[in-house]
């Protein structure tokens, strides 16, 4: 017998909402039958879709919210008009309530990352919440974090992303001790990166409590996948998703013109047309949809706005897969296994060594 | 009649050095054949490979150096060692004595970097270098600078990275007014970008003297080329370029393992051969080889040090165009067409409107 997970959903979050989302709420189910879906938003626009969808009418609740959180408004204010209101906040306050095991938006980003620490409150000893990316590679899909929850870091916040990092991949790729790398550049001797370096430090001494510290690693290697989770300040983690999911984008449409570039190419791509759309599949960025905010006393997801019913789909798949794996449990393990000493053993007045 | 353009060349720098760097000049003196080339390095590795190439050895003269700066070597003690003595700072040296019009290495960045700035100096009123790449966007090739000469910059650092960028457009592409845009993450009132934001204020001020001001791009916007000209900070432009880089390698490994699928794809791969080949040249890295130096009074360039004679060829095409665009006279005109007034104008202390 497997457990029903509880997925409470902010029916209205993005451009497409509640629409896809019901939809992709719909498609989620078939693929989990022990889903259980809290819906919030306007009761007159989700109950019309739901009469499309038996089983999921079944296996859902919605409730009212009259209040919906613009996509352009500024995290300050929707905290302050939408909170105890808003179908977003109370998306969050049903798993602060323990009525559900995570909650999803596809709502603004920074609202959203507002009320989820306002309501569910920072883990102890976690000083900044990140938001982590499954970003998918030429070995296997890897966590990186932190893409933008919070600009800038210092050397405990990466150190608090590396732990948070590391029990996402526990959690969700069965990993007893992943490996971390520290987003760098490889220039020698640079000069502003002591937060880096010092992190490097904290992160090698505790190196086998939960995951095993790799070094630096630099862009290239998001792609190649060479650490199971790579850490960086959220600038940093922001410019390089939207760039690496830029580049996809640029080098498909490269593609694309090229098999239509002549008669050759278009008989080519006929053949291959089986090959190239499970090429253009695993390159749908729909399939690898949501950010999961890490370090809050509860689980929630943030789907793209944009996406339709597949892209939820994804999301809400990835909501269920980490409340079944307990990524909670996991983070609070993997702090607990964490050696305080770590954090303050290393001697960072220490000069350099000095080349003979 | 065409001028001549001399071009020094450290003959030494980069992992197939000195044999790529000769092979290299061979294939760019065929396409630009009003080119003279000035070799530092080792006489005895340098003058049996120019025996191959007549017409090289005619456009060149040799300067032997003994001394070669490692790959590993820290900028520091490679300038300690290297100043005067090495074929990288003879190559840069040879431009500030006028005999050259541009210095080209595929050596240590780190190491380049400070000997160039040892040996040129910052233009008057540019407080650091910067390092200019050129893009490939689906719309046409850009700029973006910093890729990591510096680490950190204020709001000043970034308006002389826009003013540099700016006439490298216009030397390079012959535009008029290039279009400028800040790299900012989407997320609204986010902590900790105040030099950006700075920064944008004064460029929104400055805007038409010599560029246009476009405002805050993204990191997708960097394959799709919103902008001629993309300014940034250069981990930020490290970490983008590289992560850029690894996404291209990672989607056409995916083409490859695509189309040996199975037996159609495969005869679909031979059908559209000629276009696949067309796609494959242009997404070879070695036809945009070379990092601008900018802000110095001289040109250098930096060749990927990993690459070989076709990257060569590339980087010293480069090189030609920057010598042949007049690329410093455009720098000096574009800082004096800058006003003095917009640096200092704008009310950085004004408090932001409140929402209503």
């Amino acid at each position: 017998m497997t457990e029903t997970i509880t997925i409470s959903v902010d029916a209205m979050g993005g451009d497409n909402a509640p629409r896809a989302v019901i939809h992709g709420a719909a498609l989620a189910l078939r693929e989990r039958k022990n889903t259980r879906f809290i819906f919030h938003g306007r009761q007159e626009q989700i109950a019309p879709l739901l009469e499309e969808f038996p089983d999921l009418k079944g296996a859902c609740e919605v409730r009212h919210c009259e209040m919906v959180i613009a996509s352009d408004e500024k995290p300050s204010q929707a905290l302050r008009k939408g909170k105890g209101t808003s179908s977003m906040w109370m998306s969050i306050q049903a798993v602060k309530d323990g009525e559900a095991d995570v909650a999803i938006s596809g709502g603004n980003t920074g609202a959203l990352m507002a009320m989820a620490t306002f309501c569910l409150r920072p883990m102890e000893g976690i000083s900044r919440p990140g938001i982590a990316a499954i970003w998918p590679t030429l070995r296997t899909d890897i966590i990186v974090l932190d893409m933008g929850a919070t600009i800038g870091a210092d050397a405990r916040q990466l150190v608090d992303y590396a732990i948070l990092g590391s029990a996402l991949a526990r959690a969700l790729f069965d990993q007893s001790s992943p490996t971390v790398g520290l987003l760098n550049v490889g220039t020698e001797e640079v000069k502003g990166l002591e937060s880096i370096k010092e992190a490097g430090k904290i992160l090698s001494a505790a190196s086998g409590s939960g995951f095993t510290y790799h070094g630096f690693v630099e862009g290239d290697d998001l792609g190649k996948g060479t650490v199971d989770v790579i850490v960086t300040e959220g600038f940093v983690g922001n410019v390089a998703l939207k760039t690496a999911e830029g580049t996809a984008r640029q080098v498909a449409s490269y593609l694309r013109s090229a098999l239509k570039a002549n008669l050759m190419s278009r008989i080519g791509a006929l053949f291959a047309s089986s090959a190239l759309n499970a090429l253009r599949r695993k390159m749908d960025p729909r399939t690898v949809n949501g950010g999961v905010f890490l370090g809050l006393n509860g689980i929630v997801i943030k789907s793209h706005g944009g996406t339709d019913e597949i892209g939820y789909k994804s999301a809400l798949g990835l909501s269920y897969e980490m409340a079944r794996s307990r990524l909670i449990d996991k983070i609070g393990e993997g702090m607990q296994r964490f050696p305080v000493a770590a954090v303050t053993a290393p001697d960072s007045s220490e000069p350099e060594a000095k080349p003979a």
